[in-house]
């Protein structure tokens, strides 16, 4: 037997010899493959593109596309970096340089100090590297082995620590070489250093070696890189268009939210203005969930730890949950979700195969435990509201559902102009014990999945291990006007908590059946949402969100009788208008609501309250010209109510 | 000097020989307060009315209008149930007899097994003992001479064991005795039992003594009385139409809330019936609010432990709150009240006196610990919703907001149709240590409060002791369709949380100043007004807040396509509508639409589906006759739209 079978994604199956690599797969299904492969996934592992395969498997070729690809591409480029400093300024000794969000770091001890007049070097240095074309080699050796290669050959004593205090005395450990370096490393790594193509040396800060204080001061250089040079050029377009867009600057010179200590870390305070906002999203979703026959409800903010235990929330979620208070003789928890208060309400009478499906909506806020050092803005808080839904429907419903609560996330994206791709977020079948409920469960759910993704022809890419643990979902990747990715909205399916509640209906044949239950929520976070609504229009909301829509600015004190009547105009007809009597000359006034990115700044002089009209000025875009009152309410309702850009 | 000066609480001071009685201080009053006083408050402290007064004093003569006064007349009527059961029972021994929330009770040990059958006994008996006329005269005794004479003179050995256990050696107790009947008694009482006038007892229940399961088992005979006839009879016909109307009940029925051992106690679900009624609720605020210049805000439902301690609000009401959490290096505390995350907002930016007044409003959850055995439907839970708001403004903007705060106030009483009186709730001039804050702000603030009682013709009294601990308010006290009092709505006046707080604004002349706060709520709590919302329509809500406003109900199946039709005229004005397709004979759908209490049931037959029309059955009022289908429509929007009863 001297053939393996290799099991691609799509379940197609192909034959190769014992001893196949990755690569050699990867150039086997197409040359762009060949290029973009980075490493590979064997029955769910990631492991070096280069490995001979010596037995049947399930693989899964790993390109920069993915998490997983970019993870192995920057941690690989972490070493190209030390190799690049090393080479540039010897004597430099290295402690960890894991990839991260974007990117990656290296911690160092270097007689060099370090300053951004360096990145330069740096980076040349990198890239020649990378011209070299160097094969990144795997290594295994004893720790033993492993200790007296780190203190001879590379005289590199924090490698040599790591070994001796975290390394068990019989295990084995990898080495990775590319020509002249090497580094303690598990991997898996890239094939080569020709892979990389483009970078960019960020910033440098300080740390401390193993994170102690009282241990060497390291310095930490972050820098990143790519492929290829159009996927940098936009990474630091967008970085440039971030900073200015960032909501939390944004959110203060606006006054949408505020943190304050003495409220909590990560506990957002909206503002007048930023609860208009909210408000407003709010009742624009209300109005489709009437549409789509959803009916909403309120559910407590705390309940019963037992709840949670049925739920199996508690204990296995406990880290990212707050603790428990102990009330007379029950434990009640700040509830993290706010799926199995709306179980109760399911449970609470009687349901007929005729009362399916019931749609239970709410704006939920829920409270989950993040460390204070992961808390950012509103993209990672504490406490932040669902707009949350469960649908309870039989199994022969749950196609329909489906599309029903993805048709409304649709709309949610579209409103917005965002394009959006939808992830299928599978189970690891790998890795079943991280899932409740039956493989056929799975099997079934995901394939219904497909099914649906298929029938209403959406963009979507299968996300393996991505899955909740009660089921399988779509998730919404947007994309912002800076060309950023975002997840957002969910759909989910569940055929666990069903059992887990004992949830029921009658069916028409009289007998007892489980309903079947879809978690969805389109905006996800409204925190979250207002935070990437922010950026997305840079604080320019359209005018139908905006807190003020209309500023009426006499230019002197003699039309103030005017003005006001114009502001009376516009409010009756439920503009959100502000009347500025400032005693200020106009291009103050003017310089002060631009600032302040309301839409429409109205004019108003001796020509306007002659001729019952106003100078429109718009946001960004000057002088509009000169209608009658009466228009103006006409064109800017109609602008509002078609919730138009 | 023989004489005492007697200050009254209209502050008018008069003199009176030493050794003068509350009762002849009534008197001099007025005959109506003679017959009328029950007992007298001392410097703050309630006494017997004939105790002799010989010393200057602030007095006050109660009277059964107020909650001090039902409870010494109930716990005298205690005792006179005791000698009438004493009277016809011989024998029986007597445990403890307390005055409660409507009426008393007492725990009897008693040969004789009590039914319903010897309740018009004892009434009578106890009716005869007031025809009696028996002076209630008061004794003080040493522990010791007070054991012996339970012991010896009335074989009481329950009283002896209090009076063993529970009193110390050297302490002086009092008795009091009607008559031929003693009782261990601290008192007041009143001073005859010629006062008791009505009386109904009301049921017999099992108790132990001192609620301990492995001590004898007592009978438990709860009863009330009354001064007056008339006042029985209303509290009997309350009674009786409260049942009927019990919002628990009916809340059920018309599933408007529910509560769930896995949710928790005393924490309440809005089911999608309830939710609409709070929404729209809501919204009729929220409009108002914009009107009077509010602005709304959003905040957390926990707060850092550190904010309640500078508020005072922790640990000093901690008996009222849930335990606090440990996050990380700090506490946090499930928000009992809105205030201090008001505050926050409102130092989150300089203020100038023309930013004031600021406005913040929320429609607050919060979280309030209540023992389990307290816990009553929607009237005591342990989460509510507070239709809160706090207004910051200058010493000068004081009197017109609480004007602004007031008038919306009563715009809700009156959009029910609830008569009120204010109650002036002032702190106790005598129990200074209670409350925060100089006594030259109390006094100040409580003329500004009695000021805008005068200027708006309010229909008020004062009540003393009444005050929050900040400061003093005014209480609105509602009467609903049965004749119930209910306290509803406040207006508080606060001048402390700005010290505390450190709140400042910068004044005209450029120093910084204090504002002042007015924390105020109409509805009070969303729960607990809808608890008396359902009582007081018995489930009949208006059209405007009936969850659905009108059943579309074709008495076949052969005009199914028409009622659709009919029905789709109506959600197109934005009435909640249901259409009723059940194959069910129309009798039986119009009962179930009635038990449903929907305001509307719209019968469709052939002679309507011909001529465009529909046949109108009001809830409660039967056929109403046939109109057009444009001309429902419009009358039905037009009710909803005036908020009409």
């Amino acid at each position: 037997m001297d053939k393996i079978r290799i099991t691609l994604p799509d379940q197609s199956v192909r034959d190769y010899p014992i001893g196949t690599t990755g690569l050699e797969i990867a150039t086997s299904i197409s040359r762009s493959l060949e290029k973009d492969s980075l490493a590979i996934a064997v029955n769910g592992k990631v492991k070096d593109i280069n490995l001979p395969l010596n037995q049947d498997a399930h693989i899964r070729i790993i390109t920069f596309d993915s998490d997983e690809g970019k993870d192995i591409y920057w941690h690989s480029s972490s070493h190209i970096m030390a190799q690049a400093i090393e080479e540039l300024f010897p004597g430099t000794k290295f402690g960890a340089g894991p990839s991260i969000e974007n990117g990656f770091y290296y911690d160092i001890d270097s007689p060099h100090s370090f300053t951004p007049e360096d990145f330069k070097l740096i980076e040349d240095k990198m890239k020649e590297i990378g011209k070299r074309e160097l094969t990144i080699r795997r290594q295994e050796l004893s720790r033993d082995e492993a200790i007296t290669y780190f203190k001879t050959s590379r005289q590199d004593l924090y490698k040599v620590e790591i070994l001796e205090n975290t390394i068990k005395e019989d295990d084995v450990v990898s080495v990775y070489h590319q020509g002249e370096f090497s580094d303690l490393c598990t991997g898996p790594h890239l094939p080569n250093t020709s892979r990389l193509k483009a970078v960019k040396v960020l910033s440098v800060s300080s740390s401390y070696w193993r994170g102690d204080a009282s241990r060497q001061v390291m310095q930490r250089i972050y820098a990143i890189t790519f492929p290829k040079q159009t996927l940098l050029d936009e990474y630091l377009f967008q970085l440039e268009e971030a900073k200015k867009r960032d909501h939390k600057k944004l959110g203060k010179q606006l006054q949408l939210f505020m943190f304050s200590p003495m409220v909590g870390r990560g506990l957002p305070v909206w503002l007048p203005n930023g609860t208009i906002i909210r408000r407003t999203l709010e009742q624009f979703l209300r109005e489709e969930l009437l549409k789509r026959g959803y009916v909403e409800v309120i559910t407590p903010h705390i309940g019963n730890l037992e709840m949670y235990k049925t739920s199996g929330h508690y204990p296995y979620y406990s880290d990212s949950q707050f603790a428990p208070m102990t009330v007379e003789d029950e434990q009640y928890l700040l509830k993290p979700m706010n799926c199995p208060h709306h179980h109760q309400i399911y449970s609470n009478q009687p349901r007929s195969y005729r009362d399916l499906p019931l749609r239970l909506a709410e704006f939920g806020t829920v409270y989950r435990y993040e460390q204070s050092g992961e808390l950012n803005g509103l993209s990672r808080v504490r406490g932040f509201t669902q707009d949350d839904a469960h649908i309870y429907c039989t199994h022969d419903q749950l196609k329909a559902e489906l599309i029903n609560a993805i048709e409304l996330t649709q709309l949610v994206f579209k409103l917005f102009n965002m394009p959006v791709k939808t992830r299928l977020s599978f189970w690891d079948p790998n890795n079943k014990d991280k899932y409740a409920g039956s493989p056929e469960m799975w099997e079934q759910s995901q394939e219904e999945i497909l099914d649906v993704a298929k029938t209403m022809d959406l963009d979507y890419f299968v996300g393996m291990g991505e899955a909740a643990f009660y089921g399988p979902k779509f998730d919404f990747i947007v994309k912002d006007a800076i060309g950023r990715k975002w997840q957002l909205g969910t759909v989910q399916v569940d055929y666990v908590m069903p059992e887990r509640f004992g949830l029921e209906y009658v069916g028409p044949e009289n007998t007892k059946l489980r309903p079947v239950i879809i978690h969805r929520a389109p905006f996800g976070s409204m925190e979250r949402f207002l935070s990437i609504l922010i950026e997305h229009f840079a604080g320019n909301f359209p005018t139908w969100l905006s807190p003020v829509q209309a500023a009426v600015l006499p230019i002197s004190e003699v039309f103030n009788d005017y003005a006001a009547d114009v502001e009376k105009q516009l409010a009756d007809a439920g503009v959100r208008v502000k009347l500025d009597l400032r005693n200020e000359k106009i291009g103050y006034k003017i310089r002060d609501w631009e600032t302040q990115k309301v839409p429409y700044m109205l004019v108003i002089g001796g020509k306007e309250a002659e001729s019952g009209s106003i100078s429109i000025r718009k946001h960004g875009q000057g002088d509009q010209g000169t209608v009658p009152v009466a228009e103006f309410v006409k064109m800017i309702s109609t602008e509002i109510q078609s919730r138009s850009l």
